[in-house]
């Protein structure tokens, strides 16, 4: 072992790890409030940058390192946090030296021209403008799916991109067993005579107020200010530049309270992950979540299992009152926490409640799944789309702008990346099983306003592994067994009967 | 001429410019609000992105651009533009490989050490302290000086670093002929009994309000909010990322009305500069103001010139008026005018007024003159700075915070850096004379509010040529005529003759 080149390694990922953070942040800049004027001389920059990390990742000295370090002997000598790094390495690398350069950078100028298209597509609800860019994007996947190699199934090859080890065969299953409750479940709500009132959420809030309100939720979850700030954006979303820089971005909508609290908490939640990561990650392609699924279980674990909890809000909800002084004067907390859990099957993923959202994640996970195997064609898309939603949620768009054109996803190539939400949402309910296994009073302490045990909780056996351990590492180490639909399915039947009285 | 390699010659210096872009948005967003825990890691960025930088800067293969193109034959056959940019890269070329990579490094950290050497000291009041580092700089710049190579004076070698072609014997003529009428003039001012009043310049004044007029006057000189925005720091700045995105900052004190309205014109000085640089240098090394003293003569032109001018309150005091309503009531234009024109020496040069602004300057220049000669000693220094204190400026520093340690600039090895000042005050004085012989109706249109006449006729002689004219060719071009003091102080004169009926 080779003590001195393992430190050029070190060094070599460091430096690639600083490229990364500085394009992090030019994009986080890019989306809160960078002047427009100086956008194209921007998108160079980050085009520069993005070059010399992509030539590094495939260069002959990263080459060379993984030759060097990743023989099964020399591997085994290796320090658990350099076996798991060479092992990461080695993944993007042979993913990225498969592709002709000169293929991966038309994919590149397709995927961009095919965003701009799309949004404009949308907007229009005109699929015939998008048809050939989809179609081109579908065939260059198969192409490069071809290129990786594939087992059991090509859309596996895309699963793995985004949640390591994931299959079609176990997503079928899960699904599968997932849908067979859901629906049911769903229709039992639909036609419970007991349904929330929620003419409340729907009135005018000060945007200052707003904003005063998630900034205290987050001080009471446990995110770190001096490690953190919250922006304004479209568009929410979070950003770890590295753990002592991770930002969060919500937005304040004049006619509803709960879009920027559960927007911040959902955020936030993916904050709490980064900010937490061990230290000794820092630097090495480790330190950040372990893949799209288990981050997503952080984010939704706050935003639902704690955010939308019946503790949460007796705790809380007299905080909501004294922030929107005399707006909430006639409402319950009960009432409250009821109208925040209504459940209807909408058009809109990203509108969607706990139960719902899952339907909409197997739409689009049978859909690219045929996409991949041939079974639909491009331009069967807003057909297929329909009819899914018909049978999955009960209704259909009225356009394919509210249908098959909503989503962002596939104009930028991201086939794969859906199941993640779905699959959040069942680690975090199993996640929270386990907790309410080993803090029994886990519900006690958030209704004392309590939270930074939860914190602490995640943190120990989550955050601060980053990619140290798979996504099956943690689910197996944290609760004891692999994924498992049937927690989520048990924690919404339980709360839905409960507010619905089922 | 080797059209392909020029193009190559082009594309690298291209990439210099991202990774300079990449590494000013990220000292912005250091100073404007990146969490404190992540400052370390993001250090380490800076470090890997500016070494690589310099590592270009001074490669083999810049070297060879160098060599092909700057033959006087082949330079002769290169457009305007690309002639000027290899004059400007051999310059840096030629002043980077000259210091061993060793020694350069050495004095990055020493420098770095001093600057929070110099916070503590400051802070005690105690020279001795930093004694030691200052030894070091000086002593390491006259060790570089003689690497580089100097002519007449040592000091003429940093002083061309800052403001090309500038040299002793001319900051000797121009600050003598300026200290020869700006004492008596002083002088007089002190013995008027005509003096403002400025008590209502301190009342407590909202920061929001204050923020809406920065804004609005920022508006009014044609400040370009899509390629740019407004932060608040401690410390006000401008950054010009590209002409695209020109950043500046403000600082809002809760009782003086003028810190952030004046320290906003003046940084908007320097932005509109950045602004309006003629698209076809985007990307090159000549897109950026020509000299430091060149780009102080914008900020101070606009805070000095225009916005210190009657011309200017007769316009916008109403404005102001109604921006703090009550606050104003009972004085009248003519005296917020006088007062925002009071001349006071005081000991702290940022603080001081037009007048005795360049005698700070003068003290500083004196000194770094004679460290350089060798005439000063550093463990002379606090004794020789009360000195010419006395002398210049009529009174003494209390302690060494106040006087010989109040500056920044020498503990970073700025030196040379200080001239650039009073050169920005000279030059401002006589583009003013220039723009009043070509523009002859400039204070009515100042009064009338039209401010944009005024930056189209900077833009078109000053601002559009960015770094392809040298200073000095700027001033003759524009002007006609040589850097001449007279004007600054014919222009002071008139003001305070009239001021403070002298």
């Amino acid at each position: 072992m080779n003590e001195k080149r393992l430190a050029e390694f070190r060094a070599f990922l460091k430096k690639m790890k600083s490229y990364e953070e500085a394009i992090g942040l030019i994009y986080w800049d890019m989306r809160t409030g960078a002047p427009k004027k100086g956008l194209d001389a921007r998108s160079e920059v980050v085009g520069v940058l993005s070059g010399e990390l992509f030539r590094m990742s495939v260069s002959e000295e990263m080459g060379s390192f993984l030759e060097e370090f990743g023989s099964p002997e020399t591997l085994s000598q290796l320090s658990v946090i350099d076996r798991r790094i060479v092992e990461e390495c080695r993944r993007e690398y042979d993913r990225s030296v498969k592709i002709p350069p000169k293929r991966y950078q038309e994919y590149v100028v397709l995927t961009s021209q095919a965003e701009s298209v799309w949004e404009e597509a949308k907007e229009k609800a005109d699929f015939a403008m998008f048809q050939p860019y989809i179609e081109k994007i579908v065939a260059t996947n198969l192409e490069f799916i071809d290129l990786w190699g594939w087992e059991g199934h090509k859309y596996n090859t895309l699963l793995d991109m985004y949640e390591p080890g994931m299959t079609v065969s176990k997503l079928d299953q899960v699904f599968g067993a997932l849908r067979e409750k859901a629906v049911p479940l769903l229709a039992a709500i639909m036609e419970s005579g007991n349904k929330p009132d929620t003419s409340f959420l729907r009135q005018t809030f000060d945007k200052e107020k707003q904003k005063r309100f998630s900034l205290f939720i987050l001080e009471q979850m446990g995110y770190d200010f001096a490690a953190g700030r919250l922006d304004e954006t479209v568009h929410p979303f979070a950003t770890g530049l590295n753990p002592g820089d991770v930002r969060i971005t919500t937005r304040y909508l004049p006619d509803d309270v709960n879009s920027a609290l559960f927007g911040t908490i959902h955020e936030g939640g993916h904050a709490l992950y980064e900010q937490n990561i061990s230290p000794e990650l820092i630097g090495t392609p480790l330190c950040t979540g372990t893949s799209m699924g288990i981050h997503e279980s952080q984010s939704r674990f706050w935003e639902n299992m704690i955010g939308r909890s019946r503790a949460f809000w007796n705790r809380y909800y007299p905080d909501l009152q004294r922030n929107y002084p005399g707006q909430f004067d006639n409402v319950s907390a009960e009432a409250f926490y009821r109208a925040t859990n209504e459940v209807k099957p909408s058009l809109i993923r990203i509108e969607a409640d706990e139960l719902t959202y899952n339907l909409h994640i197997m739409v689009r996970y049978e859909i690219e799944k045929a996409l991949m195997s041939g079974d639909v064609k491009a331009s069967e898309l807003p057909h297929v789309w329909n009819e899914k939603y018909r049978e999955y949620l009960g209704i259909e768009p009225s356009h394919d702008g509210e249908g098959v054109l909503q989503d962002v996803h596939w104009s930028g190539g991201a086939f794969g990346y859906f199941p993640s939400y779905a699959l959040g949402n069942m680690y975090a309910a199993q996640f929270s099983r386990t907790i309410r296994r080993e803090m029994p009073d886990v519900d006690a302490k958030v209704e004392a306003g309590e939270l930074l045990p939860v914190k602490d909780w995640l943190a120990e056996r989550i955050y601060r592994h980053g990619k140290l351990l798979t996504p099956n590492d943690i689910v197996l180490q944290v609760t004891g067994e692999e994924l498992n639909p049937d927690y989520l399915m048990d924690y919404l039947t339980e709360k839905y009967t409960d507010i619905y009285k089922l």
